[in-house]
C-alpha cells in the first residue's frame, strides 16, 4: 500500500508546497532551499494538517533560531484563563510556538482551547495526560496502560497538535547505563522519569521505543513533527554529557533515521544543565548522531545555582547554543526550579530566550540578522528615542524605563545628560 | 633616586606582603602564586595605601572572575542618599568593587562619602570630575586645563581611591584612524569623547598619554591600580574589533609596559559591544597586545537591541568573555541605554554579572569554582529547600517566588506539584 504523501515525500519529489513557500518568504530563503532542508530533514515545518488557525513554521539549518514558551497547569494552579493569558503573553512577547504541558483539571480542555486560540504552532508531552489518567483513577505510574498512551496520542494529534515530545530513546539500555554510572542528580525530566518508572514497574522496554511504528504512523497521519525528547537529559552541571545522555542520544539518532525513512519529521531535544565550555560539543554530537536533524534546546543553563534567574542562565546557554548550531531554543523563565510561571514569568522568559536565539543569529552570521541591530545603533547615533522604541525588543519596557526618569534635555538620558558622548563627540570628528 | 618599594618591587623580590596573603586567602591559591602574578603583572591587587576600610582585592589569572558595579549621580539625579543606598545594593548582591562615576552635585563628597562607606575597592573616571568643573564654571570642554585635570586625579588618589580608568590610548593617532575608518557609532566612552573633543579643540595630543609619566608617578605613590580605558571601544556591533579599537589596544598595550616598569599596576578595558563570535578573539587580542594584563570588559552586550535587557545581552557577552579569560566584568543594567539606574536596577545589574562570571569560571575549569553548583545539585535532589535558598544567588529572590506560590506539599513545587521527577524517578532506580 502506498503511503500518503506528506511534506517530506513531497519535498523530496520538488514539490513546492503551500507550507514551503510561507516559510521561504517569512526566512528570506528560497523556497528550493526550504524543501531541500526538508527533504533531507534539517528542516522541520511544523503544522498539524488538522491545525488550521496558525502560519507554518520552519525550523533548522539555515533559518532564524525560533523558540518555544512552555505554559499549562499543574495540581497546584488550575485556570483556563490564567493559561490563556500566559499563551498571550507567550505570543505577544514574540515567541515561535508554545507547548501546554498542563497536568492539573481539565487537560483535554485546557489543550483544546489553547489550539484554538493559538496564532503559532503549539507541541505537548502526551505522556503527561496519559499519566495523570492513570493517576487519578487512583493507579500507579506503572499501571498506565501502553493503549491509554497511544489514545492520547493520536487524540492530541487529531485535535490539532503540532509537535509532541516523546521520549523514546529512554530504553533500558540507557536506563542501566545510567544506573551503572550514577548521577547527581539522576533524572529530571518528567517523561523520563515517568518512563523509568513505568519500564521499572513492568519491567518492559519503553512503549514509546517498542512501538515507535505505532507513533510514526500517527505523526505521519496528522503530519505532526516529532520532538525525540530526552527524557535522561544532565539536571545538573555535574550530570553533563555523560554515558546515560549520550547513550539516549545515540539510540535517538537510530529513531531519527527511522522517522526519515517513514516520511515523518523529526527533531531532537537536547540538555540541560550543561557547563559553558560543554555547550557547542552537545551540539556537534547531537548533529553527528542525529545526522543534521534540527535540535531543539531546553536552555541549556550554564550553571545550577540561579532559582529566580535561570531565564539568565538559560540565556547564556542558549545564545552560545545558537551559535554552535541549535535550531530551537526551549525558553527558561525566572520561576524555574521554583514554581509554575506567572504572566509576568513567561514574558520575561520569552524575552531572554529572544535576546540568546538574536545573539546567536548574529554570531553565526544569519543573512540579515544584524540588521536589527544596526538600525537601532543608527537610532542611537540620532539620538532618535522613537525609533529606539520600536526598535527594541521589549518597546513597552524600554518606554516605561525611560518615562520613568526624566531628563531635563529631552534629547538626552539620564544616565549621561549633558555629558552625553553621542553628541558631544560630533563636532570633534568633523 | 631609588624609588619608594610598591606592591609590584616587592612581589618582584618575593616579598609576601599581608594583601597578598589576603588575596591568597580568599582566593584559596598559594601566596607565592599570587606573588608571582603581581610581580609579572598578571595580577592586580587594588587598594590604595590611604583607603583603609576594604580588603584588597585580587584580579588576574588564576583567580575568580571578578564584577564591578557602576554607580553615581547625574546631572539629572543628585542624591547622595541615593548613592549610598546603590552602593549598599551593589555590595549586599555581591559586587566585588564599586565605581563612582558621579557627573551631578558635589562629586568630590559623593566619592567621599562613597569611598568611606564601601567595604569594596572603589574606582572612578577622574575625568569626568575634571570635565564637570570646567563646563560648571560655562567653558567648554576642550578649555579643561592640563593641570586641573592632574590635579583631580591626585586629589581622588589621595582621598582613597583604589584604580582610575584613564583613557590613555585615544592618541591623534587612534582618532585619525576612526576618522579615515568611519564608524556606525563613533564615540560612546564619554572619557573617550571628552578626551577627543578636548584634542580636537587644542589641536594637542592627548594630555593623558603625553604626561603618562606624571599619571605613574600619582598611581605608584598611592598605590592605585591603573585601569587603561578603552576610550574608543565600539558602541554597536558594527563596530567592533575594528581599526580604532585595536590601534588604541596597541597603545595600551605599550603603555602596560611603561606601567610595569614604573612599579604601577595596570589592567586593560575591553568593549563594549562585541558579537559573540568576536568574544574570544578580543580576549585574546587583549591577551596578547597587553601581554597579560588582566582585562576588564565591559559587558560585552552581544546584540545591540536590548535596551531594558542589557543585563542579560551583557550576561551572555560577560560569560564567553570570562570563559575566554576576561578576569574582571563590569556589570550592565536592566536601564543601559534609558536611565541612571536605580536601587533595583543596580542588583539585578550585580546578580547578571555575578552569574556570568561564575558560569565563565566554571567552564574554565577554576578550581572549587563547581562546587557551589553541586551542592545546589544535592539539595535538590534532596527536596531541601532550606538549603537551596541559602545557595541560591539571590536568595531573597528564591524565597519570595515560591512563597507567592504554595504548593500543597510543601516538599514539592507548584511547576510539576505530584508528579515531580526528582521524587518520583527514586524508586525506579534502586
Amino acid at each position: 500500500m502506498e503511503r500518503e504523501k506528506n511534506l517530506i515525500d513531497g519535498a523530496r519529489e520538488g514539490v513546492i508546497t503551500e507550507s514551503i513557500e510561507d516559510v521561504a518568504v517569512d526566512e528570506g530563503v528560497s523556497p528550493k532551499e526550504v524543501a531541500s532542508g526538508v527533504a533531507s530533514g534539517t528542516i522541520v515545518i511544523t503544522k498539524n494538517r488538522n491545525h488550521a488557525n496558525i502560519r507554518p513554521l520552519g525550523i533548522g539549518e539555515g533559518l532564524r533560531t525560533k523558540i518555544n514558551a512552555n505554559i499549562g497547569t499543574s495540581p497546584d494552579q488550575v485556570s483556563l484563563d490564567l493559561e490563556l493569558k500566559k499563551l498571550a503573553a507567550a505570543i505577544g512577547a514574540g515567541a515561535d510556538t508554545v507547548m501546554d504541558l498542563s497536568t492539573g483539571g481539565d487537560i483535554v480542555e485546557v489543550l483544546r482551547a489553547v489550539l484554538e486560540h493559538s496564532t503559532v504552532p503549539v507541541g505537548t508531552v502526551p505522556i503527561y495526560e496519559a499519566v495523570c489518567k492513570t493517576v487519578r483513577k487512583g493507579k500507579r505510574v506503572g499501571e498506565m496502560r501502553i493503549d491509554e498512551l497511544f489514545e492520547v496520542i493520536e487524540r492530541q494529534c487529531a485535535d490539532g497538535v503540532d509537535f509532541v515530545t516523546v521520549h523514546c530513546g529512554v530504553t533500558k539500555r540507557a536506563v542501566e547505563t545510567l544506573k551503572q554510572q550514577g548521577r547527581l542528580t539522576d533524572i529530571v525530566s518528567r517523561g523520563g522519569a515517568f518512563l523509568a518508572v513505568w519500564m521499572s514497574h513492568n519491567n518492559r522496554e519503553n512503549p514509546l521505543y517498542e512501538f515507535y511504528e505505532r507513533l510514526l504512523d500517527i505523526a505521519r497521519r496528522y503530519e505532526v513533527t516529532l520532538s525525540l525528547g530526552d527524557g535522561l537529559r544532565p539536571g545538573s552541571l555535574a550530570d553533563a554529557t555523560d554515558r546515560p545522555q549520550l547513550e539516549e542520544l545515540i539510540v535517538i539518532g537510530e529513531l531519527v533515521d527511522r522517522a526519515r525513512e517513514a516520511g515523518v519529521q523529526a527533531m531532537v531535544e537536547g540538555p540541560g544543565h550543561v557547563p559553558l565550555n560543554q555547550v557547542e560539543a552537545n551540539v556537534l554530537l547531537e548533529k553527528r548522531l542525529c545526522k543534521g536533524a534540527p535540535f531543539y534546546v531546553l536552555g541549556p543553563l550554564v550553571t545550577d545555582v540561579t532559582p529566580g534567574y535561570d531565564h539568565i542562565s538559560g540565556a547564556i546557554g542558549g545564545a552560545l547554543a545558537a551559535y554552535a548550531g541549535a535550531d530551537f531554543l526551549c525558553y527558561v523563565t525566572p520561576s524555574e526550579h521554583l514554581r509554575l510561571p506567572t504572566v509576568e514569568d513567561v514574558h520575561q522568559g520569552v524575552i531572554a530566550s529572544r535576546i540568546a536565539a538574536h545573539a546567536g543569529d548574529v554570531a553565526k552570521g544569519l543573512p540579515g540578522a544584524r540588521d536589527w541591530d544596526d538600525r537601532m545603533s543608527q537610532a542611537r547615533k540620532a539620538l532618535d528615542w522613537k525609533r529606539m522604541f520600536e526598535l527594541s525588543i521589549d518597546p513597552e519596557k524600554s518606554k516605561r524605563y525611560r518615562s520613568e526618569s526624566d531628563p531635563q534635555d529631552n534629547e538626552l538620558c539620564t544616565m549621561c545628560g549633558e555629558y552625553c558622548a553621542m553628541r558631544r563627540v560630533e563636532e570633534a570628528l568633523r
